[in-house]
């Protein structure tokens, strides 16, 4: 089977590229700085759904994606997590946190809706972020 | 210098044993069959300062206590998180969420207080997952 980014997924984010487990998205919420890594397995719903090789590949990608949020933001904390309640297709999170930030020090799942970055500011996060990750800037 | 666990975490939980890496430890929310694993290395906060090898060993380790929790608990989603906005020592949460429990479907950090188990259900469930991780009952 293939892989396809579910739906929900696709709306919340844009595609920023593809590393070798995961497809790499940026969340359209302007109160964090905030990527989603979608390891193209599908039907991979929890972690245990990957093989060891796998989980391997995806810590590593989660850790590059953190390191590079923190070079971009400066985050006092960086905050990762697979829930999967509500899109059940396998993602995790990595989300940019500072002290005194929307939902500090609680998590930023189920804490209300999104905050619609102006278009400059969504256009300026998505390409330095992608420059950061190693994606050709629009990739 | 040598590992100590955190003070706040010491109180919310119970030390179930140490596999390679990770202490494993129950946390006393009857809320949720609740399991942390802490990496034993002085002063970890984010994964990225974990080694490669090290980040290797706690996801096998997530994923081994997953499956734990899963088969003791039949869980419909198993939530991984390590958040640390709290608690900086490194940690990640490995929690059996159920349809319809007290947070369902956001997350449960952030939730409102623990729910204290009685005597014979927390010893119930840190004896079965003792088991289940491979730990001789008690140690």
């Amino acid at each position: 089977m293939t892989f396809a980014l579910d739906a929900r997924l696709a709306a919340d984010t844009a595609a920023l590229g593809d590393w070798p487990l995961c497809r790499v998205l940026a969340m359209r919420d302007a109160r964090y700085p905030w990527l989603v890594l979608v390891p193209r397995r599908d039907g991979a719903v929890e972690l245990t759904d990957l093989t060891p090789q796998d989980r391997a590949a995806l810590i590593e990608e989660v850790a590059r994606a953190a390191d590079a949020l923190n070079a971009e933001t400066r985050a006092d904390k960086i905050n990762v997590g697979a829930l999967g309640n509500v899109v059940a297709q396998l993602h995790v999170h990595v989300v940019a946190r500072r002290r005194g930030d929307f939902a500090w020090p609680g998590p930023v799942w189920g804490n209300g809706a999104s905050l619609l970055y102006a278009p400059e500011d969504w256009s300026a996060f998505t390409r330095a972020m992608a420059a950061r990750l190693g994606f050709s800037p629009g990739a």
